[in-house]
């Protein structure tokens, strides 16, 4: 007698559903992951993609390739619209195909998160975030197009606006944005233009926190913020954004023109706990419990950007580190589950550290008690991040791509490449 | 007294254009070169893109980068809608600014040629073609996708349809693409899927002709012709396209269901003849003399794929290297004149040779009397084309990339990335 083999779906091939499809490669289950794109995106380096430093394929690995080997795994295209918990279905639309009901006999969510206006959704148009390889892609052809424009514009209050990029909130991917254009506009473009000057470009970070980095030591805000003057970005802090429309923001009371807004504040979850009815946080994040699971769903895992768990009585930050780790503990409590091995104990979050680029050679980074800023922490945060690309082939081509780049203040990607519409 | 320095203005960033703005680096002139995107596209590999082995930044370079230190030299984004020859000037759109008009004292046409659906224009939506970075990528991303949706299709007939690949035209872009799709199938994408095998994927390159690469000698063609069915490719021969809808194509008088048809057969000239109003060929191309000039104005050149000029009573054909052969021919003619000295003899082609790959390992080359098909044509084509690829940096990361891709199977840049409007 054969009996039916569990299966496990996946639905989101980020960090946390990545990992948790790989934790799972030994289980004697069968695994299928769902997602609306077919690769995995190391997302702390879209804004490189953003600002021309390294391709689109250097930091994206498709799905099928990374799960090619794990023999108990399938990948589907997909996009998932509804759960029906009652009888264990989720509901895709794949391709051509509306509707399609896959049966799961576990859930895991991890399903990210996307960008939150705070109540202002009319932005969204104006002031594009930066969550995948299309918005950077779309980010970067929208920068080097403005300083194409602003060559040829005559009207000098017009070829201004064109010149002044405004990031929205001053997080990490904020204070990378704005100090990579910052050292773009003084290295590659330096002598590419000759009716404009792309130094004399306006790059300004708005916030309404008191400093920048907010998550990290008050001493490495400091540090940051001065590194940003050094490099000519313009640090407003207290300053809450009012309006942002086709002609540029409204910040504190001051308009500024600007023709390429960022918004790089504040992050949505994905609408999973819509689908499943459930408990959420007062941002929509699923209210899990301690093994990760659903109130009443032992069956249905939510992981990542889209949960909502506390810690030491505060709620953990919405980072990779985070999904990762529930990632991987989701595999192996399902693997004991599946093994008749007893329950792994309560998730706890074990905090490494955090890293934020400033410009070129410099970075903040703190773990544990450890403080630290300069070239030496830049030099952390580059061995980081190169260790963790997901495949061999692209650790290889950032690492060369960065020295390339580092040396010849050239960019691997400086591309604008305007798709036609999709037949 | 200073005497005004003359503009030359050059409309397109290809071969021909590139090649005259560099030969007239030393000259006294100033040079305004006019593209509608912002690099310059290695187009003999965009096939290479199309199908996943490399990414877009590897074959294109910023026309500013490439540019940048040429004093003399400026770019400009637009896109030429119209020449006023009488009072010399041209008429461009750029950004928001529409009618530019923009004068010239010499004005050299490179602005390439698109395709030809031999007045069947109705094809153009359902069969795209390969001529530009956007192409390459619109058709990476349909390619990809194809296979993501038969993966998940019940339905055999439709899975079939999707899993069907038929090029139009079995020229070098045909032939190069049926070969590395069959390539691909084979290698990257074998163990990918789990429901579907990629192996039994159906390639099929069709032509009127009596035989492929129809430029080539016909030992050449025989050589080819049967490395493509070693490969799997269908090759029909003799047989015209009827028709071409969202279904598929009638080749001959048999009905092919496929979702991915590709348009490598003809191409059509730019409208420069159209701009001038004067004297063109059969195909469209404007007619020009020995010096490349147009009758009766001779500030204005014509060069490369939009260009009609017979040598040995026969037309030049549509090459690379007819095109930056004549682009520096061009920048030679200004410089000469610019100093005094006398004009050039009449221009003539020096055909170094054709090449066009089949598939992994294997090429045919035809230069002189050397006929040569194989393992060693394709590595004389693999030095050959990183020779000729514009930058150095782009040099590097190519090569790394054919070993990685030859050893590993592993293609670079096998992403579905569908942008977002542009805000």
């Amino acid at each position: 007698m054969t009996k039916k083999i569990p299966l496990v779906v996946i639905v989101g091939g980020g960090f946390g559903g990545l990992a948790a499809a790989k934790a799972l490669r030994r289980a004697p289950v069968n695994v299928l992951l769902i997602d609306r794109s077919n690769h995995h995106v190391f997302q702390p380096l879209l804004y490189q993609v953003a600002t021309s430093v390294l391709a689109p394929g250097q930091i994206a690995s498709p799905l099928r390739g990374l799960l090619a080997d794990q023999e108990n795994t399938s990948v589907m295209l997909g996009n998932v619209t509804g759960i029906d918990s009652a009888t264990r279905h989720i509901i895709v639309d794949a391709g051509d195909r509306e509707g399609l009901r896959v049966a799961y006999d576990y859930l895991v969510l991890a399903t990210g998160a996307s960008h939150s206006y705070f109540g202002h959704n009319e932005f969204a148009h104006f002031a594009p975030g930066l969550k995948s390889l299309a918005d950077a892609e779309s980010l970067r052809n929208h920068i080097l197009t403005a300083f194409e424009e602003a060559e040829t514009e005559e009207n000098p209050e017009r070829r201004k606006a064109l010149m002044t990029f405004v990031m929205v909130g001053a997080g990490p991917t904020g204070v990378e944005m704005a100090s990579a254009i910052a050292v773009m506009v003084r290295t590659t473009l330096r002598k590419n233009f000759r009716r404009i000057d792309p130094k004399s470009a306006d790059i300004i970070l708005v916030d309404m926190a008191k400093r920048p980095l907010g998550t990290f030591a008050e001493s490495l805000s400091e540090a940051a913020r001065l590194r940003l003057l050094e490099l000519g970005v313009d640090v407003r802090l207290e300053k809450a954004v009012q309006m942002i429309d086709a002609e540029g923001a409204v910040v504190g009371d001051e308009r500024i023109p600007s023709k390429t807004v960022i918004w790089t504040a504040g992050v949505a979850p994905s609408p999973a706990g819509k689908w499943l009815g459930c408990d959420v946080d007062r941002a929509g994040r699923v209210r899990i419990r301690q093994d990760l699971t659903v109130q009443n769903h032992p069956e249905i895992f939510v992981i990542g950007d889209t949960a909502s768990l506390d810690q030491d009585g505060r709620p953990l930050p919405g980072v990779a580190q985070v999904a990762m780790q529930q990632g991987r503990y989701v595999g192996k409590s399902v693997f004991r589950q599946m093994t008749g091995k007893s329950p792994l104990p309560p998730f706890r979050y074990f905090d490494k550290g955090n890293l934020a680029v400033v410009g070129k050679n410099f970075a903040v980074l703190q773990s544990g008690r450890v403080r630290m800023s300069g070239f030496l922490a830049w030099l952390v945060w580059a061995l980081i991040h190169m260790q963790f690309l997901a495949e061999s082939s692209l650790r290889f081509s950032v690492f060369f791509q960065w020295i390339w780049t580092y040396l010849s203040a050239q960019r691997g990607d400086r591309l604008i490449i305007e798709q036609r519409e999709n037949t």
